[in-house]
């Protein structure tokens, strides 16, 4: 099976184990016992790879200083597999991380041709369901690329020591442009270094984004830092069965901002089971949770342990049809969409003075 | 005869009227009538070509806004070539124009990998020098690239609507950094028109950094901005005859913060003249001011018009010998530097509040 890594385009990963092996990733499994109550998603194995991890465990046992940083393009209204995203950045919270949110509004320039003024108002939307998922505004760094001048600045001084050959062999021959947003992410990477001296740093990504994780490692050497960690979750399917959520196609996706029915609708009707071709087949051989747009949901983290645990069974055993479970689904979704934007509301109060 | 231009490396240029007939320069002797008192290299064709200088004779003409701006690159102190650009900054500013310096530290740091930290110490000796060129530090923006969140900024913005087509098509194949250097050139030279609207502003430059105009004068008209106008200065060659003063030559330099001793040394025993073989010779030929360097330093503004016919005439006649020619030229130069120097220590009084 062919991956394909692309940090500025389509990527689709078909085989984690051959990026384990391929790309010197370490499996993120032997972690999970190491860690205070680790979320779903780190449980259930979608985050599957690592780099340097055991630093990020290391410094949340011993209660040592860390940062957590994620990088979101403001390109689109964020959704709910951008949600376990959060998910992850507010449980290291939670656990001493001190977490930078950067608004790559610059790489939106750069890769989309998404103006500054355009990006803004959709920044400000993602704000708003990051706040929601719960991420401590007192406890994190949110700017915006375009108006960071440390990171402008430290873009150029990273860029000075890095050959286009060097560029090359990690991001392919691409557009200037794309190096030099590549060298602004560096800086965004680094900066929690530039502005508390050496700590450890985790960036969450999904793999499509190693080329980035790999070049500020060496980058972060070169000027005498600690190599940031990262972990790698798997992308998300659509619900049409794509294998990554995609704005491409929106009737695959469900976003945060988007209303209870409407959500509730594209689960009764575009989202792909694993459910045989007729009842009676269901009935007899059971369903397949692992073929299921909707299992991958609850998965993520949409349904606990024992809920998880109850469904699987029930839909193994021929005993629970896609049309109930779907029933389920819009159950838990709409419960969550509805705290999740009432909690959003709630935001809009603060979210204005986030970025002054 | 072969012209060798190069905005980061070595130039060389044999023959300007090829210039103002192969790159679409202008020359510049029609606008000199249209100038108020022009300074001698303007009067004296050092300053030989211009794009769009028009525009600028005629905000000076108009009392409208416009706009003068020079990167100086700090990897060297001053010398006696860079006084007569920064005289052309001093003349422009004292009819109206709004002059910006350049601290171009970032391109110092790409191009010749000179730290921010070095560099910082140079662009300080530099600035004394400026202040006491008579630069009015009240109409005069100094700020260094890498301090500057605006240019850092719109670098990027300019870089997302650029190629590396276009920029292979202007600079050559080039390293990534210095494409980047480049753009942070481009937001600088027009910095003037994101800071105050648009407004005409010329950029004084020697022939070897043209590219930068070129690309400049593309992306402004991208951005719905005026072309920046330039004036082209020939090389003031080195006293011991080399097309070019350069650092890599030191004893064909007069540096501005050299003792009038030391300059007074160079002159006499390492400027070369346009003397002949023997007195008798000389006596009989007279002397050739074409190939003189000390004559050299006197057109570009060593001596006033009246002293530098009287030196003319006196060398072609065979009556003044270049060793007494010399000694006008260590006077001059002993006076100039002493008052400069003078200038100097009390520009230290503000040198550091300019850049807080």
């Amino acid at each position: 099976m062919e991956n394909k890594v692309d940090p500025f385009g389509m990527s689709e990963i078909k085989d984690y184990d051959k990026i384990l092996r391929e790309f010197g990733v370490s499996s993120f499994a032997p972690l999970v016992k190491k860690l205070p109550k680790p979320p779903a998603m780190m449980r259930r194995g979608f985050v599957f790879g690592h780099r340097d991890f055991e630093r990020i465990a290391d410094a949340i046992k011993n209660r040592k200083k860390f940062a957590v940083l994620t990088g979101i393009k403001p390109t689109n209204y964020l959704h709910i597999g951008s949600k376990f995203v959060i998910d992850e950045l507010v449980y290291l919270q939670k656990h001493g991380g001190i977490v930078y949110y950067v608004i790559a509004d610059l790489e939106a320039l750069a890769d989309n041709g998404i103006s500054l003024e355009e990006s803004a108002n959709i920044a400000r939307d993602n704000l708003l369901d990051v706040l929601a998922l719960g991420l401590d505004p007192k406890k994190t760094v949110f700017y915006k690329q375009s108006e960071n001048p440390t990171v402008l600045k430290y873009a150029q001084i990273f860029g000075s020591n890095v050959t286009t050959n060097m560029l090359k062999a990690i991001y392919g021959e691409r557009e200037t442009r794309l190096y030099m947003a590549a060298l602004v992410q560096m800086a965004d990477i680094l900066l929690p270094q530039i502005e508390h001296g050496k700590i450890p740093t985790v960036i969450p990504v999904g793999f499509d984004q190693d080329p980035h994780i790999r070049l500020s490692r060496d980058i972060a050497k070169k000027h005498g830092l600690i190599p940031p960690s990262a972990t790698y979750k798997k992308f998300i399917g659509s619900l049409t069965g794509n294998p990554k959520m995609s704005k491409r196609e929106p009737e695959g996706i469900i976003f945060l901002n988007e209303s209870p029915d409407s959500a509730a609708y594209k689960i009764r009707n575009k989202a792909k089971t694993g459910g045989r071709d007729t009842l009676e087949q269901q009935k007899r051989l059971g369903g397949r949770p692992e073929l299921c747009s909707v299992f991958e949901l609850y998965s993520y983290g949409l349904l606990n342990d024992k809920e998880l645990a109850k469904v699987y069974k029930a839909c193994k055993s021929g005993k629970l049809m896609c049309k109930d479970c779907k029933e389920i689904a819009v159950g838990k979704l709409t419960a969550f969409l509805k705290e999740h934007q009432r909690r959003r509301k709630a935001a809009e109060k603060i979210v204005d003075k986030i970025l002054c």
